[in-house]
């Protein structure tokens, strides 16, 4: 069971937390629990240490902001003891929960889980600051922001749970946005490969990296909310899964801009030369699309990077002085959509739907890209709500209850 | 160089104690230093140990409340840093700074310096967390409030420093509580016994054990304000005092209570059967006196409990049973008043001088206790800020410009 920080927020949530687990332990199961710090804790920890050094040794970053769950992790097994529940917490140091020593986002290298097979077998409840790890040279490791659900996935791998329970503040994975769309659904099930364009595409209900460990390692995750005692969504393998869907859900991501150079050489590598210098500054180039001029020797180039690095990419390439162009133009307004199902690897014909849809409602598609389970487009970004709501119409996952 | 809570309690403070730590590099010295959490920060943490669990598991209790020093340490480091001074962090259980298994008043067993000396030797600022250790189960352990001074007389004599500076919210010892006598000097010197009787008695400057531990290993201890730049109060071994005062300070203790028997049989053993119980409860018993009736069959007996105690003694006294007596009496409003001066050795009539100053001023005594270095006396509660004048007055402790 994984409880996020705002499932753990006050001591009143805390004892929320330590009823479910007491409601699993006397269902009978063995339950590890990880636990993020208290909302807004981690937040200020980094403020505090950015303030302290702006060019920060992410040694020390780790070792002041890996607190925020060491409170909660006692805390949690403080209250759970209250309730006649037997508990004790581990830090990452403890487990030993191993890992690189990339300070500020190290890899998981290796778990010990050895006294917590033993506590487990004496039906302790073990409780585990998540978020956190050491390194060989005995320092404190964090893994990244929203790294305890990666935490929770690695832990229930290591110990070959039958399920990872992530515990956030909404019930589940859902068709769409419900916040755009109110007819949107919660999915029963959804597999890995679905969940990640997902969370990757900006549903941010779990951290991508700890999906892509689940897949990897045969983790069957729920998604659910600590607020309600509705059923979530799991995460599970495509064979799990009997009725697939076409469409699984409709995704949108609005920290994408677009960049667009006018009038390139054509010349063999050129697509290095470009995209070279974007690598090496570590600006992550997502969508392309190539026009060529009708005598070959232009080219127009488009492209899509996140928002936050359009003043790095265009920077990069001014100055990488290796491409020759015309002009160079920049759009932020500009949103992904994409359709999400595994259904496509069999189904035909979902690309023409979806470009049909939007031609029907007036929207011009700018850049398209594809995947075997995903067809993304770039558009304006005032079509947004409009685009997910004629999508998630057109691919039937409208609730009945709304329709 | 140890830093409490007031001077760390937000990054403007810690960036103070950066400097001043910067410049004792400066001037060629290796420099370690303890920090104490963010004043308040162990306060609030405690609190929520407590609601969580009010009988609570104390290894819990030590993994949540040494989060704060965790903090501290790390951004202390972060600023030094930024200041261009070399500097990391330790957490107790990466020093490893090893203690006993008894959590939340762990004593320190053996501290590994050998990773601090070859950073020291290297000229890196070694920053440890005070207050916490690792007991030998590998669990996060605390060595009660106030324990970071008791962290850094430990360190300093692990290293084998020149000196421990201690630095707090006053600027340093004085001849007696500044608020109450305004004519209160600052000490250059001051022997460990006499610090320990002050420290005991409740002028709070340093934790009592840590006087002592200094005394043990002889660790030179320095008392100073980490808001001025004036020089502190030394604490040291007798023989560097070369002009020794008679008197070296008035103390005052305001939690004691007095409890009275009036009546008890008296028998052989009696003061055993009294005072056997209230140890077996855990209650300590400071000054002692007792009156034998004219025929020696009877005597009242009175002694000091701390007040927090009264209730607890009082039942234990009760309920024991083996002591027959015809009335059991207390009073809270009662004030422990001790001449303390390793000078007294020497010297005699100090105790004659006291009760002189004493009665002149109308003021009863109604128990009396003395030490080789120290009398004490009870008196009732309202005369304290006229009897700590008239003695500091008497003794010669007032300072020439305020006289």
């Amino acid at each position: 069971m994984k409880f996020g920080g705002t499932s753990v927020a006050n001591l009143d949530r805390i004892r929320i937390v330590a009823r479910r687990v007491k409601n699993e332990v006397a269902a009978g199961h063995s339950v590890a629990v990880v636990v993020s710090a208290m909302a807004g804790t981690t937040d200020q920890l980094v403020k505090w240490v950015e303030e302290a050094s702006p060019l920060h040794d992410a040694r020390e970053y780790d070792t002041v902001v890996s607190s925020g769950e060491q409170v909660t992790a006692g805390l949690l097994a403080l209250t759970l003891q209250n309730m006649g529940v037997s508990a004790r917490s581990w830090l990452g140091w403890q487990v030993p929960f191993r890992t690189s020593n990339i300070h500020g986002s190290a890899r998981i290298e290796d778990i010990d889980t050895r006294q917590m097979i033993s506590r487990l077998e004496d039906n302790i409840v073990c409780v585990m600051a998540g978020f956190q790890g050491i390194s060989d040279d005995n320092r404190i490791t964090t893994l990244g922001r929203g790294g305890s659900d990666t935490s929770a996935v690695a832990l229930a791998a290591a110990l070959d749970a039958d399920r990872c329970d992530i515990y956030t503040d909404v019930e589940g994975v859902y068709t769409t946005d419900p916040r755009i769309v109110p007819a949107a659904r919660k999915l029963e099930k959804i597999t890995y490969e679905e969940m990640l364009e997902m969370a990757s595409l900006g549903a941010k209900v779990l951290q991508t990296r700890s999906v892509a460990m689940a897949m990897n390692h045969g983790v069957r995750l729920q998604v659910l909310s600590s607020f309600t005692d509705r059923p979530g969504t799991l995460v599970v393998d495509e064979d799990e899964i009997v009725e697939k869907q076409v469409v699984s859900g409709i995704a949108y991501a609005r920290n994408e801009a677009k960049i667009t150079l006018v009038g390139v050489e054509n010349t063999p590598g050129i697509a290095g030369k470009i995209f070279g210098p974007l690598a090496d500054g570590h600006v992550n180039v997502d969508m392309i699309i190539q026009n060529i001029s009708e005598d070959g020797k232009k080219t127009d180039l488009t492209f899509t990077v996140p928002e936050a690095d359009v003043d790095k990419a265009k920077q990069l390439l001014e100055t990488s002085g290796h491409v020759k162009y015309a002009k160079l133009m920049s759009d932020k307004d500009v949103v992904k959509i994409s359709v999400i199902g595994v259904g496509m690897r069999s189904h035909t014909g979902v690309a023409a739907r979806m470009f049909e849809s939007l031609a029907e409602k007036g929207i011009n598609i700018q850049v398209i890209s594809t995947s075997e389970i995903k067809i993304s487009v770039l558009i304006a970004a005032e079509y947004n709500e409009l685009a997910v709501r004629a999508l998630h119409t057109v691919f039937g996952l409208d609730s009945d209850e709304d329709a």
